[in-house]
């Protein structure tokens, strides 16, 4: 309908219309807005577009087409001529402007935001992206232990299609409103309440529920209402990097929380905010000790801090007792409760979601409608709430541990037998990968890491969810809920073969 | 799987197994947690959840039928008894913890995060929510003219469903991997930059498109990536309210671009951002004129500060020639350009878009990744991208320009005809709704509000969209999209009928 030309612009410099149509064509031709070939409208249609005469636009067509910007096909129209491939020019380069960032944004840029190659990004479970192993290309098709794209090869996309088609506002006997609050699909959250107050024994009804784009959304938002410059964060060490720098984004300090086989270690910390991988830490798996969990809360409540439980993981175990969350435990309404559906389901299903204190509820509500008046994937939160209504998502569940507990026993068991003189696997009841500390030296776990690129194999190197890198040994995360069990068993095979190939 | 009791805590307590078990019970099925009815798992499975002996359980289990807890049905298991309908303690009140936010939190419950009824938020438009009239309920079914559930009626859901099912990892032949970069979708953002570079004569690639949850995303995050405390941003008055509340949460001073019939003012504003509605003002409906793009421009680069650009409604016009982007005009490149889906398509589907100066767009990626390393929605952006490439899109839009066309021409006639003595519509182009200035007073113009609620009619009332309330006369805001011509009549015919009812 709009022709990308900047006839205005012209029309200003010349005062005379035929002039300024001509100019315009011109320079949208040479400059590739009108790339050749591009068909031009009729003469009767741009004169009506600008309010010209049909004899303005005539003449304007015939000194383009004089100049050879224009071709004209008799009975075919005016079309863009001019040497193919012309490039569009793109504004930008040195005379472009460079922006004077706000302390926040700079602080974004500080802590590394920029520097991950954005089109390959290719990042599992909402954590940061794999780390490649630098170099050239592994010689064998290679298999991967780096955690990605989790749930996709057993997802039910029949099941799935099916409550999506029922949602849809133009379904039969769909009733939903065609908008939702800014803190989602209610029936979504009513499920969730339901489901966390059965399985978890978190007390909350919809109205403490806000879902989010994933988990990360939430710890981003809770970041920027409880943090601040001048105030201290804890995070977890090891620990996921999103909460680090979320922190960091919104001025605070963070420090470090000492992590070992139990989980993280309580201290006094002068700090405002706790962040805490109780059920399973992050990326060690430990579990959160009783009487630790206790003492957090205790913490907590005499510093006047707000602790933030990341369950990123609760849904999958594997044997052992249920572990009560902090939020079950909180008497003082000073946890939030975060956890995420894109393990459950697929990583490219963003639904995450918070338990929200009351205290901070409306703020959190705000920040939230602050970015998203509407919620964004909204069909896919209704679709979820009518999938578990009916049953489906819980078949699902069930489906995927069995699935999973294999596959991750028999990782378990194959990196014990074969690779136990090298790494030792930290014991877990849950999770969807093996967190495994290598027990030799740091320069001969870097031999095998390139040594495994010819081999055709890698995992996840644990080395960058550390504040202080040389901290504690090297480690590497293994991830199997994207692999099958032959798969699991070759990777296994490559990196002792490899291992061997050095004489580690 | 897991059972919602606190039997650590017990434990801890009692140091007895049996006694902490009943008492976990006990304090779970008092609270609420296990409600009536709620079958709980059998001694085997008990016993082995939680490393106890069956006899242990079994004790525990006798305990509670003792106090009536629990009853057993022989042969069908144990269930949680007590009085129906206890209700679950919730934690909160009095004693709970309170916030001590951080500066942005408190800005944000400055600026009005908080005193919007969240459940019954049915916003239009991506805008602030409807202002409904107070008071009692209208007496006849009331008819509506506040914009909201735009291109509800007439979207073609088939061709969307079908669209959608063919991006769905599980389809066959389809070839995407299942996630991407947090830009979002690379298909939509490069049919995006070939739209705007046919349609709106902007010169960008799919690399300088980035994927926002609606445009409201978009203009937080550059908010923040640009403003802060000492900063000032120029907001249109009257204008969006969502743009003031992004300035004003990033710390910035907001000041009051004048707006006229032809739009925005220019002024040599002492300013760092500069956020307008060049193609068609919001809520006025003014297009700016050429020489005021320029000058806003030159004002931009003379003092080294941004433009954002918000083209919300561009994409439906009714006559007039159509108008260069400020973007298409932009050469140091200091304009981000901000488009949105959410009127061509439905307002719950959140595609909206910036087009990202090169300077600034490592940035902005950066600060869309922190709440979402994965793009929420992905699955309605490749839907999009599919749509658009097998024309479904074009079609759409060249019948909803013929319907809301024809909707525009009779709202604005019977408005002039049956309304000229009380409002001016101010004239305009393009877009879903008209703007009209009352022509009275500001008492006369609540009486009327006021009786038609009693008539069952109501418009979207444009004070709340100025930053001084009084600097202009009353006006209001009537949205056609969501409408047939008999309601528009009718709705019309209400106010008519009001108005004489009180004399005016």
């Amino acid at each position: 309908m709009a022709l990308p030309i900047a006839y205005e612009a012209r029309l200003a410099e010349c005062g005379s219309k035929h002039m300024a149509l001509y100019q315009a064509l011109r320079d949208a031709i040479a400059g590739g807005l009108l790339p050749p070939g591009e068909k031009l409208p009729s003469t009767r249609a741009l004169a009506a577009m600008y309010g010209l005469s049909r004899g303005s636009v005539n003449l304007a067509y015939e000194m383009l087409a004089a100049e050879g910007y224009v071709r004209t096909g008799v009975g075919q129209g005016t079309f863009a001529a001019g040497a193919a491939g012309t490039a569009a020019r793109i504004p930008g380069g040195t005379a472009a402007a460079q922006p004077d960032l706000s302390a926040w944004g700079r602080r974004l840029m500080e802590i590394g935001g920029s520097d991950e190659s954005d089109e390959t990004d290719e990042s599992d479970e909402g954590y940061v992206p794999a780390t490649s192993l630098p170099g050239a290309e592994m010689e064998e098709a290679p298999l991967s232990f780096v955690p990605r794209n989790i749930g996709e090869r057993w997802f039910p996309w029949a099941e799935w299609r099916s409550a999506v088609a029922s949602v849809w506002p133009g379904s039969k006997g769909n009733r939903e409103p065609p908008s939702a609050p800014a803190a989602g699909s209610l029936e979504l959250r009513r499920a969730i309440a339901g489901r966390l107050r059965r399985e978890r024994g978190i007390l909350c009804d919809a109205g403490h529920v806000v879902l989010t784009g994933g988990s990360m959304q939430a710890i981003a938002l809770l970041s920027q209402l409880l943090l601040e410059k001048g105030r201290t964060a804890v995070a977890e060490d090891p620990g996921y990097t999103g909460i680090r720098m979320a922190a960091q984004a919104a001025g605070a300090a963070v420090a470090a929380g000492a992590v070992d086989d139990g989980g993280i270690v309580p201290r006094d910390w002068d700090a405002d905010v706790l962040f805490v991988t109780p059920t399973r830490q992050y990326p060690t798996g430990a579990v959160l000790a009783y009487e630790r969990r206790l003492a957090l809360l205790e913490w907590a409540s005499r510093r006047g801090a707000w602790i933030v439980e990341d369950d990123y993981d609760s849904d999958f175990r594997w044997g052992g007792r249920p572990i009560e969350p902090l939020k079950s435990l909180d008497r003082e309404d000073r946890v939030v409760y975060v956890g995420t559906f894109s393990r459950s389901l697929r990583t490219d299903i963003r639904i995450g979601f918070a338990v929200v204190p009351s205290a901070l509820r409306d703020a959190f509500v705000a920040a939230k409608r602050l970015y998203e008046p509407h919620p964004t994937g909204l069909t896919e939160q209704r679709a979820l709430a009518v999938w578990m209504a009916q049953g489906g998502y819980d078949r699902h569940m069930r489906r995927m541990r069995r699935i999973y507990g294999r596959l991750q026993g028999t990782l378990r068991r194959l990196m014990e037998e074969k690779l136990g003189e090298w790494f030792r696997v930290v014991p877990s009841d849950a999770g969807l990968h093996l967190y495994a500390v290598w027990r030799k030296n740091e320069v001969e776990y870097e031999r095998l890491r390139q040594a495994c690129r010819s081999f055709g194999v890698e995992w996840k190197d644990a080395g960058l969810y550390r504040l202080d890198p040389r901290s504690s040994p090297p480690s590497g995360i293994f991830g199997f809920a994207h692999l099958d069990e032959e798969q699991i068993g070759e990777g296994v095979a490559r990196i002792r073969r490899a291992a061997d190939s050095l004489g580690l």
